[in-house]
């Protein structure tokens, strides 16, 4: 039954890589539609077959200082694929591919900031490097046994730092590096309704795997990630919409769009740790963090936040990772140790989240900016049509 | 097995919700693509929000004259999510989560026919109202082991009655209110095919969760939904085909789309009672029903059944829970107390299945009606940029 | 467990359907869209009907000399459904299905080589002799305990031959047989990216359920091909593009998409018998060998292989075949009796699987040819807005 259920989950975030490329094409000039699907179906080449060969063995196999694990198994070698893994009941080969998707969807995730602005090869580079120096060592310190985060206690079910955050800086690093930044023009505005549903329609499916499936098993949790994944999805549209009536008098198809994807974003590090009550609350934070930032702060921020990924990942990413220091309880889940601020735990649990957070934006954005440094050096400005520059 | 299949099946079920939304956006004109798919993800947020909220505590739990709930539970208080629900063996949780996409498909399915016609305003409030007036009602006289039709004996396995002639009376009603009603131009002959497919293919795709998945349990029956379900649409669609090529000398994709939508229509109700036989036949009586409807009565009646949401969902619907009452058998389900006419249980179940038909037809017209005066009333005639006025 | 998942590969399967539709349809003129998803979904009608009542009974019940079932159960009479099939652990209704979806996506993976060339009533007349003459003997003699390569100990997974060089060898003769062929212009050579896409993505979330599937069973060999099949997509995508960069010195959507295919080809026949390393090589190999074919070779040959159905299904289908006497390990799947070559076995399956990939090729060349010839003669050359004709 485990099998099953993971293969399914493995395959639902497998849908969000094309998931989130047929969103983002919806809003973008039709000349950049093709380069959005190629930039993130090639990462199931890039991200896919690196994972497999350096990924999955240098994050979950082995420990160095709860940073990185070791190298000794580089292409699979020496692991037993059909054996269980760690302390799940899975067979490892079945965790290494539900895994895998999320390394191929992280940076479907953030591509969409540069589209046709840089060269591939700048591309190919700045994945790999981003690869071993930031999302390998992240999903060992968040998701192994052995990374820090995780033994200090630091909470984040399906991947609100790892994965979320991260995509949001890393997108904004990439955003405001591109010497040309995209311009919001009219006809980005107005998009293409029918992809953008077909998009959202993807990646809400996919959550489904991405949220229920990081319990592993099929258990109460499961259902519990199921249930306020679906839950946190409907009260941030409905709470994006009401926003929009109130402060635009128009509501918007991409706005509904939008405050779905705020609400499964901020769900995501507390699904498993939090009541359909809390997965209420966090649905309307979400929506009302995230919409706030897209329609004022980052004007008067100044910020080029092509797409809004910042925008959704990172601000809801960020929002929900903080709300499991208040709305985490034991009676969902045993794991938890000290209940959130909410639930009668006091302080503890709400500064380890608030530490994660600070951590994974300080780590992923000075090596993002590294990576973008020495591709810069590396390719004498010449990686794209438009080449790269520091703001 | 069962937690895993049921939430697969709600998965699927949630798919039909925008695949509604795109088949109706491949038959509209341009201007309205983006309404229609906007009517249809808003009932996520408030259709879904309010399922939660009122609707399954006042549906499935307790009883007052067979006809609806008790009040106690509203908002979930005191109801047990982890427990086993009534005498399924599902936790209540994942039966609630199951329930609630079909109480957001059902006003999706009848939302295209107002499509852009009417203010949004009108579109909550009527949602709201219907949700509480008619389909909790309904959902707990068809589906609650104390709702009055259930005891007298009428079947009705996957919805016939309370999503198909619901949402497709619902939809004549609006539509013959709608002061300008939709022409019927080339434009929208026309449509346009891809959208028109994937519409089709999310809503046979989703058709397995809501007909196998409504024997709640991996059983023979489940089996036999999932086998009569494709059976039933795959005669249908070569019916309405052969009918084209008989009676307009060419076939059409939106004809063989269509065709397969009410053969999938048409088993619903009997989906878990008859046979591969029956629903050959169910499929077959159901293509030249709703053919014969679509192409000559609603003219000759003069029925501005705009997108043919009655003609499908209403005249197969009525068709297939009628259907019941021939081909239902014991040798298939043992919920089965009298057999079918064409299985020696004579006139009984047909005379059952023809009352449920009537009343299903009268209770959600009555009430119909009067929601949408009602509103007139309140809203002074300004409800839409078209307003609403009954024939 | 099983049966849960049986389902869900079927309804997998089942999406290809479409998603070869969509495929196709984003690489022809518009004016040809409808008619490639109509011929598609007609599939489902024509080619299911006739499974269900021919086919199924007449390649899994009884024998005639390793050729063909018997003619004892025509219309499923007298086959108890709810019984385990042969040595599965299905019920005969769920192997049903599951093989259903197969003989409905093999016509409709050659009918895009004549799309709207030729007339309905041919299509019909075709599919229904191909079924009869070509893939139900096939089915038989490749993936029937009975069936004369089966008992040679020829190894086919998922497909390989009965279905890829089936299909790919029918659609070669289908388009050569053209009168009109179709001229490669720009309109076809830029496509629908999105439309490629969607299509793309639905081939590879059915091809999980195609090869996985394949193995009736949750089992090792279940999580083995659910990882080959992806390793090899990806392996065969980014070499691909990589061989795109090398000898155009572009890279495109169309060509990470047909990549993808590619590999899923390939693996087919050996997803259940080779280990992760293998499914790495056949990747690579298949792309390799299906991009010069299309390339290449294809010209050369002056071949109009139109939507390179037989360059992705035929090439790649046959180096998968062959590739599985060379990386098939009972080390993955005690049912291989023989080792392949580079895994210490010999020549031994390397010639079984030649001599099942040239029987295949020999066995629908001839009957492809034959029926072509006499619908030919059937119809007077009236078969087609073009007609047909052997070059």
């Amino acid at each position: 039954m485990n099998v099953v259920f993971m293969l399914i989950s493995t395959i639902l975030v497998w849908l969000m890589v094309p998931g989130i490329a047929v969103f983002y094409s919806g809003f973008v000039p039709h000349k950049d539609v093709t380069r959005i699907l190629f930039d993130s179906f090639l990462m199931f080449g890039l991200a896919g077959i690196l994972w497999i060969a350096v990924g999955f063995p240098i994050v979950f196999e082995g420990d160095h200082f709860g940073i990185i694990g070791n190298f000794h198994h580089l292409f699979l070698s020496g692991i037993d694929l059909s054996s269980t893994y760690g302390t799940t009941k899975l067979p490892t080969s079945v965790y290494l591919l539900f895994q895998m998707m999320f390394a191929i969807l992280t940076p479907a995730l953030f591509l969409g900031a540069v589209a046709s602005r840089v060269r591939i090869r700048f591309i190919i580079l700045f994945v790999t490097l981003w690869s071993l120096l930031i999302y390998y060592p992240l999903a060992h310190i968040v998701w192994s046994s052995t990374g820090f985060l995780a033994k200090m206690g630091v909470l984040d079910f399906a991947g609100g730092t790892v994965i979320h955050i991260n995509a949001g800086i890393t997108a904004l690093i990439l955003a405001i590096t591109l010497r040309e930044p995209y311009k919001y023009n009219n006809e980005q505005a107005k998009g293409n309704p029918l992809w953008i549903l077909m998009g959202t329609v993807l990646l809400w499916l996919g959550w489904y795997g991405f949220n229920a499936g990081s319990a592993l098993d099929v258990s109460f949790q499961t259902i519990n990630a199921f249930f306020t994944t679906t839950v946190a999805a409907c009260a941030s549209l409905i709470t994006w919409i009401g926003l929009e009536q109130i402060f635009k008098h128009k509501v918007t198809l991409s706005g509904i769009c939008t405050g779905s994807i705020c609400g499964l974003v901020g769900i995501t590090p507390g699904t498993g740790y939090v009541t359909i009550f809390g997965s209420v609350i966090i649905g309307i934070i979400s929506a009302v963090g995230s919409y706030y930032f897209m329609n004022y702060l980052k004007y008067q921020l100044h910020l080029n936040d092509y797409l809004d990924i910042f925008g959704c990942h990172g601000i809801s990413g960020i929002i929900g990772s903080i709300c499991v220091g208040l709305f985490a309880t034991k009676s969902v889940n045993s794991n938890v140790i000290t209940n959130g601020l909410l639930y009668g735990g006091g302080l503890k649990q709400l500064g380890l989240q608030l530490f994660g957070v600070i951590f994974t934006i300080a780590f992923v954005s000075i090596f993002g900016i590294i990576i973008v440094q020495v591709l810069k050096k590396l390719f004498k400005d010449d990686v794209g049509i438009r080449n790269l520059e520091l703001v």
